[in-house]
């Protein structure tokens, strides 16, 4: 339970290959790879809850709607509900003409025969098998030697080749994985993949797919691009397969190890949205796609919504994308110091439309993915102690949810800005007051009334306009649903939370809430009662209010 | 507000240098790098809420046990709070004498003054002064030439130059970044650099540091990597500087780039434990460190307790570490799948004492670094709607914490194992119930007093163990630091979070701890009570019973 001094005994280093003529630290990626999305496969065995056929099915939407023409649903043989979930896909007609699924295999004959099963009535459809090649599984876990690896992967590819050819309606594609590829001999991981070859006899029309996984990031990014541009060079018929990678982030470089590898002859890129995937995960492909983006080059994928997509992919992994995280953190775009502000300020003082993005300290417009840059003061840094955020807490029990934080506090900065002086708590709670919680019209909440049954809600609201009452009526599968099924205008909420202040029988609740009306930028609300209902319903219709007002002054 | 098709109008790629017979592709990282954290400047000015003294406190005795010898401990001319801190630590004689402090200034005069009054009576100190060389700050920001930036960089050294000769009671150390040097011209860099190596004069036994930031990432890793490598070729005096480099993630590489700069020559690196800093952070220092460790090479840094490191970072820059962030997540050890676990247990069973790590899937022993390998299943993930998580959550109420998840999956996963079948919602409370509410031995909780005034806590339980009533007291700055105060083991609360079950006058809350008992591993407890400090106090008493009992039944 401690670390060693001296690790060298415990660890031995990676042995790199030999190439010293390695071409790929002088490329250059001037397009984009061709994806594909592993979040329904590698992604979603990787959560501690798996998700189900309705948020499988919304995931796969997202991703077409992102513009992925590839994308691995699943593992059907292993599991009834990716089984179903493939057959829902083909008899629903949900996958668009453009778009093939792919399904991972074992290299089992069973198993084989189970994938082909699922896929009947596909129009496209990749079938992907691996088995493990790395010295270490051969010893450790199969007891196999080199040949009986090698053998494997030529009787499964034989099995998948026949099945196919009993299914001629679907046009099919094939993918092979030599399995932890980066800790397999380069030239073994090479002679398995040549054997598959001859089996599957591809042609520069009809590419076979060679992915060669990092399933365990196990040296600097470097090695790995080493080992592809070596790959490319050695195997049979480089024009008739396609050479995919698919790196995890277990050193923190998987984003590395793919962009190296793309330069290094890669022409496909496996990964997960936001970085899903086993352990660290699968490399990010949003991060990839606009990293191609800031360099100029159309990475085929569509961010423009941002928010919107990570939003779906929160809700169904139920793993939050970290608040640094490249281009989608919600502290990204943000700038806290004085110097970076004025930088920033002036850099847009000067970017004319059309002209080359240089904003000093944003690589992106925000705007191109649907954000917008946000300078966040802190209220009297000088003492440490001021900041808005510490203040509501101490003084009034009210936690901000972060993304609220950076919002309230482009308010507060417009207030000290008007006074030209700091602020006290007070004065900062009643700013939060008149700003959210007093936030009234057009629509003021009179009351409501709430029926439960076996888990649907049935939610009557009354709501005073302009002098005169309404009732409106929902239903759904919470309160909240029910109230946003109810509203005459179109509603999305983005992030929901609450927490008590104080406690026992004097505790109160405090609701806050994100959406976006009528497709607009979000924006929160907050809802302060005894009763968590209410609060949850004054903060929608807090946040409802503002984002109306505002786009009324903006009409105006 | 979309993304373009065609964004090269708008982003233009960055320029390579040439370096066609660059070395460090063919280099291996064979010793650790000097290290600086700037987890107190650099990662402190991106927080919403930048720490207050005692957390700076806090952090600095982290990093000095985790054995960092250098340490950016603020900007004392630019904020008070950073001022009285770097005071508190020389006047309060908290640095050890093999540890340097360093601090930032502009290169400004008036700054600089200010800087070496704060410095006043150190031991030893560096003092770190920048000013930005990049053409679009030279353009966009300041409206200077080329030759305007070098006499900024050469006056203000000279100023720290004569003001540290009249301050000859300190060791001085010296450090100049040339501003956002990885979009600077790199032999600009250098010019600039060799007008300060002239000022400073520097030997190879008294070095100057010469840090070359890539403060915004503006390209693939390799990139910056040959910019380090052409730099360390050209500038003057190689043998009495210190190459340093301060890398950014805002391409997800930030990682990579400090590994591959240092095979190129860097001779130090800066960032901050767990990847803090301006929006995408700084480079992680935890993750360079253990990547170090698992080729074998000794980072001369310590995280044989990670998670103790983990809390305190966690808990002063209110910024939590993603579940997948290398070696340091909570789902990093964790393997889901059956074909993962049967490899690793394979591993692991093979796994001889003293004999290179092999075990498949985990890059590092999570022993050396204070963590478990968890197996997680998945309760009929078959359905998909049958998780462990899902059925609590749907059926009572209760949402557990994601490591409390992985703890309990565990105790269901033997379970079922001794069943040998699926269990139903109601069998899986039942099971949480026995193991987390019902753990009442050692000490059962039979009741408890509070008074709270001016933000203390004084707490009065009455504790009946073996029979015996037992009354412990304690105070605290709340219920839970004044219970802990008053109990007679030591304890340390790790983690602590509540939610409401239900609403209305009939809410109850669930309150989750994660403690360790003195010092061990790091166990949970659950409470459910109408009264939240109630329901917390039953969490603690839940997790210290079970922690007490699993030490006696191991001890047995």
């Amino acid at each position: 339970m401690t670390m060693l001094k001296d690790p060298s005994q415990k660890y031995r280093p990676f042995t790199p290959i030999a190439l010293p003529d390695r071409t790929w630290p002088d490329r250059v990626i001037d397009r984009a790879p061709i994806w594909l999305s592993t979040d329904l496969r590698d992604g979603n065995q990787s959560l501690i809850e798996p998700m189900d056929a309705e948020k499988k099915m919304r995931f796969f939407k997202c991703l077409v709607a992102v513009g992925l023409k590839e994308i691995e649903v699943g593992f059907p043989s292993a599991s009834q509900t990716d089984f179903d979930f493939v057959r829902e896909l083909i008899e629903g007609g949900h996958i668009p003409d453009d778009v093939t699924i792919q399904v991972l295999t074992q290299a089992r004959d069973d198993l084989i025969e189970r994938t082909f099963e699922s896929l009947k009535g596909a129009k496209r459809a990749i079938v992907h098998y691996y088995n493990a090649c790395a010295p270490s599984f051969r010893k450790i876990v199969f007891n196999q030697d080199k040949a009986g690896v090698k053998a494997i992967a030529v009787a499964a590819g034989k099995t998948i080749k026949r099945l196919a050819a009993a299914q001629p309606d679907t046009r099919w594609g094939f993918e092979y994985s030599p399995e932890v590829f980066s800790s397999t001999e380069t030239d073994f991981a090479v002679e398995v993949c040549n054997a598959v070859i001859e089996v599957f006899q591809p042609t520069p029309a009809n590419k076979l797919i060679l992915n060669l996984p990092a399933t365990v990031e196990c040296a600097t990014p470097n090695n790995y691009a080493d080992q592809i541009e070596w790959f490319g060079r050695h195997v049979d018929r480089r024009d008739s397969v396609l050479i995919s990678v698919h790196t995890h982030n277990d050193r923190g470089t998987g984003v590395a190890a793919s962009e190296l590898a793309v330069m290094a002859g890669a022409d496909r890129v496996e990964g997960c949205l936001f970085g899903n995937g086993e352990r660290t995960g699968n490399v990010c492909l949003v991060t990839l796609a606009l990293n191609l983006y800031t360099q100029g080059v159309d990475p085929q994928l569509d961010f423009s919504d941002i928010d919107a997509v990570r939003k779906v992919v929160e809700d169904c992994n139920q793993i939050p994308v970290h608040p640094r995280h490249p281009y989608a953190g919600d502290l990204v775009h943000t700038a806290f110091s004085g110097s970076h502000q004025d930088a920033i300020r002036k850099g847009f003082a000067q970017q004319k439309d059309d002209a080359v993005w240089e904003v000093p300290y944003l690589p992106i417009d925000p705007a191109d993915i649907g954000r917008d840059y946000e300078a966040v003061i802190r209220v009297n840094s000088q003492s440490g102690k001021g900041g808005i955020t510490f203040l509501l807490e101490q003084e009034y029990g009210i936690s901000l949810p972060r993304r609220m934080q950076i919002e309230f506090s482009q308010v507060v900065q417009r207030e000290t800005d008007r006074l030209g002086l700091e602020m006290t708590a007070a004065q900062i709670y009643q700013l939060l007051e008149s700003e959210y919680l007093q936030a009234s019209a057009p629509y003021a909440l009179k009351g409501h009334r709430l029926q439960e049954e076996n888990g649907t809600s049935a939610v009557d609201v009354e709501v005073i306009s302009a002098g005169e009452s309404h009732h409106w009526r929902g239903i759904g599968k919470g309160p909240l649903e029910a109230l946003v099924a109810g509203l005459p205008v179109a509603v999305e909420i983005m992030d929901y939370s609450e927490h008590a202040i104080g406690a026992g029988t004097n505790a109160k609740a405090a609701a806050y809430i994100e959406l976006r009306v009528n497709g607009g930028r979000a924006l929160h609300g907050i809802g302060i009662d005894e009763n968590l209902t209410t609060a949850s319903f004054r903060a929608l219709f807090s946040a409802l209010n503002r984002a109306l007002s505002q786009a009324e002054s903006q009409a105006a």
